[in-house]
């Protein structure tokens, strides 16, 4: 039974207030262990890899067997069916389309005062990309992340893979060719993660790490943080759908079901105006349900955390959109352009009934690694702009610093940075005597 | 004595490499005690803010005292000398200049498929800007916070800053005055981390947390990170220098020593193709050291951090930048420009004898808040994109559907996601009824 909530009752805030704060994931503390891989790994490198990929994928790997060689991937990928490789190669160029859009501009320009002021976009030099192994091993997602990254410009991009038992989905390493990566070792783990970090003989370091992983890769991703950059560390995934009553229950349904299938922490949640289609959504989530190959995650999704909200019009379901703050939203209403405009928290819109939120995870174009639990509220999801980095650029002329430089020798008195004001007052003295003399 | 290497000696990238993996910082492990106050600040709200004020600021507030009122606002206002508010005025003008031209534009286009997409730019809704006490109460920090999320559009935007024994710098609130903050608390530490992330009955919480502190601001950031976003956690500041031969000495010195005064972790660093010039700046270091009021602070971190480095040629220095990917970038050289344009990983470049680094800690316009210890690798100073967030719009027509829907089908099976498939499946089964019928 989903939670069910309307907003009419007395009682509905508290309810709502406990579905929010409501937590989805274990996190077992593993930091103790990761941060005993990490070391290992920093002390012996490759040695430490092989034999942590021996005992956790019980693979037994020289160094020199870490990365796969160009036969082993054309091997692999010549196992793809065509029908497959259409179907990635349409999701890469439309991944591309997308974030080829994202490249900001470099700016400059020269004020009033006479100073050139501007920035200028470079990108990271390396990254590396965590791919999970076995079940969770998606080649939707080597896309979502490689791609930006290429568009971005950034020259070496390397990907970590566990392959378990020494198999490796064939369709990531084809997504891997397709966004142009070459580099590509068969590890895992936090083990995998401190090697992107820190290096080892067979592993250049990278500057920059992103993709998901279980509990073992995040806390590593944590813990070299700052040594590198990390993107944000995702929780469970979410969807939120606000329909209006006339809409096919049946679409609502598989579009909470496409989101509880993922985990059984996942969330689906639905809000509508229409006590009458809430009913029948939820009918024909118990119909599916048990067709579902994956029915025993998604009937644990749907029974702990699926939500039925009845409220009494749209914008009030905008504003428990705002406080849910949804990694997916879909609108399946009339007007979704109308009510988009008051949903200002959420990682990804979907508009009208033809946008299922799992063509989003695939082909539509934009990124489908976006911000969990809440996190909407105050970041977004991956881009061209994480594999960028920005740097400020300012030239001052003499005239410049003369109409400028003062107020700073000011404030750096009031704030006690004496050589702060001197280091610009020395450059002042030696214009006035010019335009004295 | 500053470290001293020259790239044409044989163990130039041994010493190179040792003083770039010199730790400069004691991160003393203060995680277990800012938990402690963390929790106890969510279990008791703003009691145990005005216990911990009165332990650690040595002030007794009742919870109506923890705000300040407009009327005390004015008042330490009042103090401040009219060539001050002048020179704080200019600043936040020219900040404000600069940032408004960082605002990013949203997006929107329609494929040739007919899938609409794009993306929107909003405003974080609430922002808290947290204040050093003391000696480094800076109102400069104060702009460079507050005035990139105004232009951002946060609607909300609270200050906390400690006041020990009740002393508050008057310039800190002229400065979130002329940044157009109001609501500014009188507390500080961890405890006030922890009341803007979670809340209490006096202090609404926030979506984000910038601004520098202590080790323990800091590791409250990093420990309410997730509940809310936070900035980058900064590290010691550090300059690097790139100049010719014929440059002034002077201007050199004090350059470095402006940086050297901030923090005995500080660290300045000079390239020279010129061994005279180096010479001439290591002797006017040691001239005007001594006569600065912070000469202690500056001095011990001359003696233990300073480096002047010989180089070959400026593309050698240029890639030697690249490796320290500086936070501040002086190019104090015949050609600034070229130069720049080889130094991809750096903070801020500063082009030309007559732009010091300390005009852009106060008043060039671009922010001086940037990144540390190499992080300047992977990410980017403070700007209005850390007060907004991104959210991507797809909207498909049913020919766009009928178009890629089948790949999305196709991925899903291959991910072993049959609910994602089948969302999209019943869909495209209904056109395709009705384009047969």
């Amino acid at each position: 039974m989903p939670i069910t909530l309307n907003t009419s009752d007395a009682d509905f805030d508290a309810g709502f207030t406990r579905m929010l704060s409501m937590k989805r994931e274990d996190s077992a503390d593993v930091n103790t262990a990761v941060a005993a891989i990490i070391d290992d790994v920093r002390a012996r490198g490759d040695q430490a890899l092989c034999e942590l990929t021996a005992r956790f994928d019980r693979l037994e790997l020289t160094p020199e067997a870490l990365r796969f060689t160009p036969d082993e991937i054309e091997a692999e990928i010549a196992r793809v069916s065509d029908e497959d490789r259409a179907a990635l190669t349409m999701a890469a160029e439309r991944i591309r389309a997308y974030h080829a859009r994202q490249m900001p501009e470099d700016a400059s320009w020269t004020d009033p005062e006479g100073a050139t002021l501007g920035w200028r976009w470079t990108p990271v030099s390396a990254a590396g990309l965590y791919v999970p192994g076995g079940l969770a091993s998606y080649p939707s997602s080597v896309l979502m992340n490689a791609i930006p990254a290429r568009v971005a410009g950034v020259e070496r991009l390397v990907i970590c893979v566990p392959t378990p038992d020494g198999v490796v989905n064939p369709l990531v390493l084809l997504a891997a060719k397709l966004a142009g990566v070459e580099e590509i070792y068969r590890i895992g783990g936090a083990q995998a993660i401190a090697a992107l970090a820190h290096g080892t003989r067979t592993i250049a370091p990278v500057d920059k790490i992103t993709g998901p992983g279980n509990a073992y890769v995040a806390a590593a991703k944590r813990q070299v943080f700052g040594k590198v950059g990390i993107d944000m560390i995702a929780g469970p995934s979410e969807v939120l759908i606000i329909a209006e009553g006339a809409q096919n229950p049946d679409w609502i349904a598989l579009d909470l079901l496409a989101q509880a299938e993922h985990d059984a922490d996942a969330q689906s949640i639905l809000i509508t105006t229409d006590p009458t289609l809430a009913h029948a959504v939820a009918g024909a989530v118990d119909r599916i349900l048990p067709t579902l190959p994956r029915a025993e995650i998604a009937g644990a999704s749907w029974r702990d955390y699926g939500t039925l909200i009845i409220a009494r019009d749209l914008d009030e379901a905008a504003r428990l959109s705002n406080r849910i703050a949804p990694e997916h939203l879909e609108l399946v209403v009339d007007d979704p352009e109308a009510l988009a405009l008051k949903c200002v928290h959420a990682g990804a819109i979907f508009l009208g009934a033809h946008t299922p939120e799992a063509v989003g995870d695939y082909v539509s174009g934009p990124n489908h690694v976006l911000p969990t639990a809440r996190s909407a509220r105050f970041s977004s999801g991956l881009s061209v702009l994480d594999f960028l980095k920005r740097t400020t650029i300012a030239r001052l002329t003499p005239g410049a610093l003369a109409a400028i430089g003062p107020a700073a020798v000011r404030l750096a008195g009031a704030e006690g940075l004496q050589a702060h004001g001197a280091s610009v007052q020395a450059r002042l003295e030696l214009l006035n005597e010019r335009s004295g003399g």
